[in-house]
C-alpha cells in the first residue's frame, strides 16, 4: 500500500449500488475525496410526536420507522403500562418525564416537546384521544378507521377545527410510490375511462385478539375492508353512492361471536363505475386490488402490505392477440415514516394534507353503509 | 366516546398487518393494555463504528443503515474533508471530536468510543486502512473486493493476526435472508447435485467515476463480478480450480481507458461443477445468478441488489409435463444493518465470522486469475 | 457419410423435447431404430360431429381444434350460407352433401354419419337447435349459456331424457388442466376451508356484434359471466343461496342500448363461502379468478381464456413473515378438442358426463336470478 | 323456441374470445349469419412431405403439428419399422404404398406424392440421407444439428446446389413469434447496443438414449447446446471470431462414456460482444437466455421448449430507482407447423428461406470449434 497515500481520493465502492446513484459522481483528484455528494440536511426544526398507544403496530412498525423519518421524532409516548412506557422510552432515547398515561394524558398541553400526537389505540378509542389530543392544542394523527361511528368522525373534524389543529388520518398508502404511482396511471387516462375496482382484503386473525371486539374494533369492515374503500376511491376518483353487501358470521367458531368473518360488499358510483371487494379475518392472507379501464388494467398483488407491493399494468389490448404486461419496478418506502414526515411537513410548511379528517369521514360513512346493508339485506343509499 | 375509559385496552389498529405479527396477542382484559408485547431490548453494550471514507455508499446506504441497528452504533467518522464529515456528523449524532481525516486515523486508538472500523474506501486503499486500523487496536470490517492484490489481502489478514482483532470483508449477502435461504437450498440437496451456476452483474457506470479508474478500482471483476464469484462458492460450496477470461475494452469509448468494459469467465470446480458470469460497466443494469442441479433450479433475479431481491425455485421435474416453478416469498432485511450487526455480534458475544478475511482472499486469489487469464488469453490454474 | 448403414439406429433428435418426452427411449442397437416408441391409437370408432352455426368461434377454434382430436371428426355443417359451408366443408373436408341448412337442419335425423351435433348459435336458439337436434336422435353439445331462460333449459333436458340421448353443455375448462387442477386443490384440502371467490371477466365488445343484442345473445351475464359462475361452482363446490347483483348501462353508449356494460353480483353459499364478480363488454379484456381458504389461496390469472391461462397457488401463511408462491406450470391442451373428445368417450363408453345439462340449468338459475336483482336492486334468493 | 325462427342470424358465442377475434363482427340483420368471416383458404397446391425417421420428435410433435398446417400435408413416411410405420400411416392418413425404408429410400425419386423430405434421423444420418433426398429431386428440410461434421455440412449445401434443390434447417424458433419479437427488439435498438448473450440450455437425459451416444448424436454442444448459439447469432446479429469452452464427463456415471455430461462456452464476437453458455445433459430442466444492452434487457425463460415461452424486456434504466419489465404477451403458435409451412411456402412461393443450410452450417463451424477448445483446453480462433 505504499503508493496509496492517505489524501487519495476516496469514494465508496459502489459494487451493487443502483447505477442512478453511482453515476454522476465526480471523479476525484488524488488528493481529494468528491466534496460535493448529497448529504441530507438535518432539519432546521423537526416535529415531536407523542404515540398514544403501545400496541403491536406501534412497537413493531411506527417506533422503528422515526429511524427513517427527516422531520419528525418521537418525544413521548402514552401508554396504560408504566414498566412498558419505559423500555421503549430507553431504547428510542424518549426522556422518562415524557411518558404519560390515559388519565394524565391531556397534560400533554404543557409539554413543549411535543407538536403532533399519532393515535394508536383501539378504534373504539379513536374518537376520545384525538378530541382531547386537539383540546390539548396538538396536531393528530389518528390510525384508521377514524373512528368507531359517523356521529364520532363529524365530532373530531369539529374538534379540530375549534382546536384550530390538523387532524390527518393515517392512510399510509397515499404516501408511498406503488400506490400513487397507481393513483397517477388512474388519472393520466392510461387506463382509459376506470370502469371496475375489484379489491379482496383478508387475513386470518386468531383469537385472542381485540380486533376481534365488536365493541372495541368493530369488525372487518373498518379493520382491513377501509383499505379497498379507500383504494376504490384513490384510482376511481370519485365517492358511491349506493352500497349492498352481504357477510357471513359462522356460529361455530368461537372467534366471530361479535363481528363477522367475512363481509363481501358492491359500491356504486356516479359515473356508472362499480367496485366490488371483500374483507375477512378467516382466511389465508390475501391482499390485491385490481382496476379496469377501458384501454388496460392495473392489478397491485400484495397490495395493502407494508412491504413486498408489487403493481402491474397491462396495455395494448390484443388487438393482435398481443398485450404488454408491464411491472413497474419502484423504490420502496418506510410507509409510516412517509406519513408522519408528511404531516410534519403539513404543519411545519402548510402543505395541505393529503389524508384529511373529512376523506376519513367520507370512508366512515361508507363503513357504516356497508353494515346497515349486510344486517338488513338490502342496499343503501349514501347521499 | 363518554362511555370509553381511559383504561380501556389498548392494542395497535392492525389492518394491514402480517398475520404473524397480529396473531399471538393476547385479547387485553377492559382495564389494561397488553403488557406483554415483544419489545426489543436496548443492547447493554453497543459496538462503536468509525466509518472511514465518505463517499455514496457510506452516505447513501451506510450511514442510515445505523437506524436499523440493535448493536451497532456511528461514533465516528474519517475523512478528507472536514465540511462534509462535520455535515454528516451532525445529521448521524456524532461528536465533533470523533472526526478524523487521513493522516490522524491512527489516533484512532485512543478513541475508546471507538470498537469497530468500517472501510469505505476506494479498492487500492483498503489494505492500508484496515492494516492501519487493525494497528490501532481495531475491529475493521472492510468492503469488497478486499483489495486491490492478493499480495495486500495476505498481508492484511496477517495484520489482524499479529493485532489479535476480528477483520471482516463487507460480503453483505450472507447476512440478508434471500441469500441465506438460497444457501441453505443448495447444501440441504433440495436441487440434486449442483452441477452449474450461471451469473450477470452489470450496469453502466458513467464517467467521470473513481470506478472506472484502473488504479484506484481496478475494473468491473473486483467490483460487480465479486459478487457472482463469491455467489458460486456459497451456493456450489467448494472452490474452482481452473480460470478462463475473456474481456472487452472498446477503444472508442473513453470510459474505459484502463479498465475493460466487460468481461466474461469460466470457473472449473473439483466436483466437476462449471460456472460462467460476466461482469460490465457499460450495460443496462442487470444482475441475476441461477444455480442448476439435477433436480430442479434456483433463480434469484434480481441478485446482489441492495433491495427487491426475487427467489424462485423450479422442482418437479417434469415427468408429467408439469412443474412446480415457487417464488419464495421473504421479509427483506436492510443488508448493511445486517452485516453489521452480525459483526458487532462476533466481537461482543464471539460468534463466528462467516465472511472473514480468509474468504476475501480466496476470492481476491480468483480475481487476479481471472484478470491474468483475460490478459493472456489462457486458462489460469489455481492452487 | 458412408460410414452410416441406412440400418441404423433412428431416433428423433430431443434438442428441446420437455425431458419427460425423451427420457424412456431405449438405446437401440445399431440396426434398428426403436419400434416400441407410443403410437396414438387411431380410435376403432370415432364419433362423427355436425357443427351447428358457422360464426367465428365456430370457424377460428372449433373447426381447427378437430385435428388435435382422437375421437372426434367433423362430418357435417349446419349454416344459414350455402357459400360460407361450401367454402368450411372443403377446407376441412366435409362432403359437400353434408352440408345443411336451418330449415333442412332435422334431416340429420337420416344421416348416419353424424351421431353428435355441436351447436355454436346465438344464444337465444340454443334451445331450439338442442331440442331439434335431440329429437333427430343425436347427441347434443350446446355452448353456454345453455339457453335463454330456465325454462327452456328445463324444455332441454326434458328432450334429452324423452330421446334417451345425451345432452352436455360447452363448459370447456373442465376439460384442461389448470382448471382441473385448480379444483383439485380446492376439493383436497390443500386451502384449507374454501371461504371467498372472487372473479373478473371483462372485454371490450365493438359494436355491431350480436352479442350486443338483447333478443339474440341476453347481455354480459350469460355470456361472459357465466365462467365465473360456473368457476365458482367448481372451486367452492356448492350452489349458492342468494344472488344480488347491480349493473351499469351507460345511456350515452349506443351499443348498451339493449343490455348492461357490467355487472357486479355477489353470490352467499350454504357453507358461509361469498363470491363476488363482475363481468362487462365494456372494459380492456380482464380475466381472473381467485379462491380464499383458510390455509392459502389460488389465483388463476388470466383465467378463462382460450389459451395462456397461468395459475399460482399462495401457502404458508406468513408465521415466520414467509410465504411460497407457486406457479403450477402444466402443459396445455386445445380446449375444445378435449371438451368434443370428452363427449364423443361419452358416447362410445359410457363415460360419464362432467358437464350435463343439469350444470347448465344450474347456471342458467344463477344467471336469471342475477337478472331479477340488477333490475329490482334487490337481493334474490335462490331454491 | 317457437319465436325462433331458423333464419335467424348466427354467430359464434364468443365468451371467452380474445376481444381481437370478436370485436369487428357485423350484427347480421336476423335472417343471416354473418357471410363475410374470415375462412382460411384451401391452399390450391400444399406440399407433400416425408417424413424420414419415426423416433419420438416426429411422433409427438411433426406428425401431429401438420393438422395446423395451411400448406403442407404429410405424404409418405420413411422408416426402419415397417409395422410401426404403417400404425403411423393409417393414424395419419397416409397410403401404405408410401411407406419406404432406409435401402429403397431413394425410390422417392418416384414418388410424385412427395415434394420435401423432413430429415428427423439421428444426427450421424442427417447428411446421408439429406443429400441422398436431394439426389431424388426433393426438397429437404434437415433438423438440427445439420451434420456431424463441417465438412458433412458442406457437403450437404454442394449437393444442395447440385440438385437446384433447397436445403433448410429446422431452427423452429425463428418461426415463432416470441423469438421473432426478441430477433425485433435487438435488431431495432430497444435495448441499445448489445453487449452480452447468457444462455442455458439443460435436461436430464437418463439411459439409455441414443443422444448419449457419442457417434450417434455427439454431445450435447450439438444437441441442446446449439439452441445458445443460434440464438446469439439472431440476437446480436453477427458471427463469433473466438470461441472457449470447458467440459465435464464425470467418470462415475456410466451415461457419459462418450459424450460430456455439461458444456460450458464463451464465444467473443467483432463488435467486442460476449456470449457466455451452458448445455448439459445431466442436470434438472433449464432453458433461457437473456441479452444485455446498454439501454435495457431481455429475458427469455423458458426459451427454446416447444411451448410455454414467456419473453420480459426491462428498459427505463433506473435513473430514478425505478424500472419497467414488461411481460409481452404474445399468441403462442405450433412451432413445426410454421416451420414446415415456411419451407412449404419457400418452395411454393419462391420466398427467401430463413434458416438455410448455410446457416446450419455456420452452426457447426461453432460446434465443432467448442468441441476442439475443451479438448484443448485452448481458446480456439474462427474465421
Amino acid at each position: 500500500m505504499a503508493g496509496i497515500s492517505p489524501q487519495s481520493p476516496i469514494l465508496a465502492n459502489q459494487g451493487a449500488s443502483s447505477s442512478s446513484s453511482s453515476t454522476n459522481i465526480p471523479l476525484a483528484p488524488p488528493d481529494k475525496q468528491p466534496p460535493n455528494l448529497h448529504i441530507p440536511k438535518k432539519a432546521e426544526k423537526t416535529i415531536g410526536w407523542a404515540i398514544v398507544g403501545l400496541g403491536e403496530l406501534a412497537l413493531a412498525e411506527i417506533m422503528p420507522a422515526f429511524a427513517e423519518c427527516q422531520l419528525s421524532k418521537p418525544v413521548a409516548l402514552v401508554s396504560g403500562h408504566p414498566d412498558k412506557a419505559r423500555k421503549v422510552a430507553a431504547l428510542h432515547g424518549i426522556a422518562e418525564d415524557a411518558i404519560y398515561n390515559y388519565d394524565n394524558y391531556d397534560k400533554l398541553a404543557a409539554d413543549n416537546r411535543v407538536d403532533a400526537i399519532y393515535i394508536v389505540l383501539p378504534n373504539s378509542m379513536h374518537a376520545e384521544f384525538t378530541i382531547r389530543g386537539l383540546k390539548a392544542g396538538k396536531h393528530v394523527l389518528c390510525e384508521k378507521p377514524m373512528s368507531a361511528t359517523v356521529a364520532e368522525a363529524e365530532q373530531m373534524i369539529a374538534a379540530a377545527k375549534a382546536a384550530d389543529k390538523k387532524l390527518m388520518i393515517a392512510y399510509r398508502l397515499h404516501y408511498e410510490p406503488f400506490n400513487q404511482k397507481a393513483m397517477e396511471l388512474c388519472k393520466s387516462g392510461a387506463l382509459g375511462k376506470i370502469k371496475t375496482f375489484v379489491s379482496t382484503n383478508a387475513q386470518n386473525v386468531k383469537a385472542p385478539n381485540i380486533r376481534l371486539s365488536g365493541e372495541l374494533a368493530g369488525g372487518p369492515v373498518g379493520d382491513v375492508g377501509v383499505y379497498s374503500i379507500n383504494a376504490a376511491r384513490y384510482t376511481l376518483g370519485e365517492e358511491p353512492v349506493e352500497v349492498f353487501a352481504t357477510a357471513h358470521q359462522p356460529k361455530d367458531d368461537p372467534r366471530f361471536r361479535e363481528v363477522p368473518e367475512s363481509v363481501t360488499f358492491i359500491l356504486r358510483y356516479p359515473s356508472g363505475a362499480l367496485a366490488h371487494c371483500d374483507c375477512s379475518f378467516g382466511t389465508s392472507e390475501s391482499r390485491f386490488f385490481r382496476v379496469l379501464g377501458t384501454e388496460g388494467y392495473l392489478r397491485m398483488d400484495p397490495a395493502f402490505s407494508y412491504r413486498g407491493l408489487r403493481l402491474h399494468m397491462k396495455e395494448g389490448d390484443a388487438k393482435s392477440g398481443d398485450a404488454e404486461v408491464k411491472e413497474l419496478v419502484l423504490q420502496p418506502v418506510n410507509h409510516f415514516a412517509a406519513e408522519m414526515d408528511h404531516f410534519s411537513s403539513v404543519i411545519l410548511n402548510g402543505d395541505k394534507c393529503l389524508t384529511p379528517g373529512e376523506m376519513g369521514l367520507a370512508d366512515m360513512k361508507i363503513v357504516e353503509a356497508i353494515e346497515k346493508s349486510w344486517k338488513t339485506n338490502e342496499p343503501v343509499k349514501l347521499s
